[in-house]
């Protein structure tokens, strides 16, 4: 069977390219939040963010960033606290065909969350 | 500040309308596997599905169906399992402007795979 | 096979109780938080949360209750948030032969930490 | 504040090394299921569970392997499937004074389920 064109005939190769990014992203967020981490581990943790989400169609490269400055005023006595969208910063690079988009996860202060966006798309 | 201006004026509303809908497909999917359910809990589980989801960005509705069968055949002596892809078939209606996306996820026999791909768009 | 006697022989009822118990907090914590909640919503999240988590091996009740205040105090145009563990306040009850355990999940302000604890033992 | 005295004086070492342990098995099986996972890539994954976890209260070590045969079937065109717990064989050390608990996760193809046990306690 091929895929493509029994269930993807109906959207543009940059149409593509948008909802397979958007899914990565989406998908990551509610994977990871949650998880335990801290300054010492936050290294790990965001490669093994990354190297699992480039398993997903389409994706060609995926990076992430966990704020180093909130791991460093963590003010309990456990050292760690769980990831929140609030502290990553994450750029999903997918493709279809000719076509390629970037999604960006960053948080916003004037919105107060943290957003979700096409960055690129070429 | 006008979000839609500064963040999305470089995609169309059709595209727009498959971006959000596919952020809650993966949202969706990789929040709520592993969760527990049973033939007994699984039409609560599916209402919360539908309710959480519905708050995401341009979602207009969400449905939600896991297998029944599949419960109906847990065969270990707790009588519940851990919610897999597999076992769910979903529609997101997203909306922006005026277009529309249905985004479906339904497990495909073909392909071995929970499948999600752009059912509708009008 | 007898489940108990294999695996289990080697802790006392009371043990297994605060086991079991200790899971199903573990559980819920990593399973839900992340997800999408809001004033209209929170009550279909709790309920779901309590039927998914009551299924778990030993689970007698579980109550839980997500802070009203943080959803009324959300500030942004989304009029949703991501749900943390510092919003959730949780009783689980676990039960085995004659022993019974609540272990609770609060937000100790002191500690800045949702702490998990045997609050009662019986 | 003593947090131990405060919170903890209700159940002895031994109890509270099972505590924790448990906790962090329940939190490890519900934050991890879901994720993306092929041979090539678990490894990564395997390490960073293991890391994350580790941060936990009272835990000393967490060992985690994945399933390779599993992962060498996969028999889908996207050569990765979704992380479950029958996939997972875990040992979450935890200790707490002078007393030590292994808790381990292990799937029991006679349970047809994916048991979490007291395995060591010394």
């Amino acid at each position: 069977m091929n895929v493509d064109e029994k269930y993807f005939n109906n959207i543009s190769p940059r149409e593509r390219a948008i909802f397979e990014g958007a899914i990565t992203m989406g998908a990551l967020f509610h994977q990871f939040v949650g998880t335990p981490v801290s300054l010492e581990s936050a290294g790990t943790l965001e490669k093994s963010i990354k190297k699992t989400m480039e398993l997903q169609p389409c994706i060609k490269t995926v990076e992430v960033k966990i704020d180093r400055e909130t791991l460093e005023e963590v003010k309990n006595e456990y050292d760690y606290i769980s990831l929140t969208g609030e502290m990553l910063d994450v750029k999903v690079l997918s493709h279809y065909d000719d076509k390629n988009a970037v999604i960006r996860l960053k948080f916003i202060e004037e919105l107060n969350y943290p957003l979700m966006y096409v960055e690129e798309i070429f």
